[in-house]
């Protein structure tokens, strides 16, 4: 396999610089090549603006979709945007992998998100009619590839439990996993969480890399998370509302999964 | 009032600029004072890492959580970092303006949560104990004061609608109102969502003008959003998690609001 390892944190030797050092050996010893992309050591631009495009803006000002689409068309975004969109084109397999900040990623993966995801590239693509609301969710340029998150949290797993106080993990992942991932077209594999990781002790530490041993060694293998795919009937066009008989009388983010 | 604008938008002449350039006028108009961090506009840094402390780390290599609280607590923070935390202490009412990017704030403004949202200040307050587990999800340092959302997208409502493909709006919303908002101890108003904002004309801006306008003038009145509070019953200790018998045999995030 190619994978491309997208990895959020400014120490190397905290926890999670070493599970990524360890990833990355261990798909090494597996055979695979891999591709890494350190945001923090890359000193990775987080603010999405005008001045990741060479050429000027296509109006009076700069608008973020209009001017995103221009320069992906005509080869005139950032090279540090280039380079990560290759990236993406050449793994057939992608892992982000970040500390869990304010229930949400560090703010540096969110700008390689707003700004690496260009409008022709990750939004934008393929045609709209009645029956086709544009390539996403389930199809679009990074249709036949797989993605997965390995997230660390302080939290405790309780506390992200179906009621728990901060929300269900999944739920809370689901801005990242269906908006970001599953809209371009990832195939999302269900997310390795490693849970209250300031109590990470040398046997837990251990612990953790074998269960990320073997996610890395079943990247191929695990059936994905079952999102529903936008154009193959299960919504309605425009509105893009699920179909009433389907899960129905139901609403939330569980919806737009196939039930089991 | 003391209202404090968190802004985030690299274009001035954008939507989110005019309606920011509105709301500051309308406010200043009713009498109230108003401050602006333009997150764009002040460069502000988004990577959280041990720059953002002038003391070396406290143990062998900077640790975000324990490093943060020796900053805060010795008052070695950057200058940035403290000008910030030094107006949301001043503010009664705290809005925060962006644009909804791949169903989140754009990263500038989630490095503005992760940076000032310090160890001592945002988190990590109050005593644990097997009645009450820190300061937070309404109460904390930031209790008293009220926030709202004041957010832009370029997808249609019916997208975001209960049972919309994008999910709904206040689940998306979720871990920003609750997660960061409430979390500190904000009350939280409901959040003012303008949708398919490419399609803003003359007609549309205007009217959005008057909704913006009637939110700020009631700021003080409109209730709150009902999350249930951590520390006054309604969950259990220390898993957190809602006693069974409230919202019994539900899940997901809508459990953590009062019923209706």
């Amino acid at each position: 396999m190619k994978v491309l390892l997208i990895y959020a944190h400014p120490q190397p030797r905290s926890l999670n610089g070493t599970l990524k050092d360890f990833a990355v050996q261990h798909l090494h010893n597996a055979g695979h090549e891999v591709q890494v992309s350190d945001l923090y050591a890359m000193r990775w631009k987080a603010g999405f603006d005008a001045d990741d495009s060479s050429a000027p803006p296509v109006g009076e000002f700069w608008r973020s979709t209009l001017d995103s689409k221009q320069a992906f068309e005509q080869g005139t975004q950032s090279a540090d945007i280039v380079a990560e969109q290759e990236k993406l084109l050449w793994a057939d397999t992608v892992i982000f992998q970040f500390p869990l900040w304010w229930f949400s990623m560090p703010a540096i993966m969110k700008g390689w998100i707003d700004r690496v995801y260009a409008n022709g590239f990750a939004y934008g693509v393929g045609e709209q009619s009645d029956r086709h609301w544009g390539d996403r969710y389930g199809e679009g340029t990074l249709a036949g590839k797989r993605a997965m998150l390995v997230v660390t949290t302080g939290g405790w797993e309780e506390h992200y439990a179906p009621r728990g106080i901060n929300g269900p993990i999944n739920d809370i992942l689901f801005p990242i996993q269906h908006g970001m991932l599953f809209y371009p077209g990832f195939e999302v594999l269900p997310p390795l969480v490693f849970y209250r990781t300031e109590k990470t002790d040398e046997q837990r530490f251990v612990q953790q890399c074998r269960e990320l041993g073997q996610r890395l060694d079943t990247l191929a293998s695990t059936a994905p998370i079952p999102f529903r795919r936008q154009n193959y009937g299960d919504y309605l066009i425009p509105s893009l509302t699920l179909r009433p008989e389907l899960s129905p009388g139901q609403s939330g983010f569980a919806v737009h999964q196939h039930d089991a």
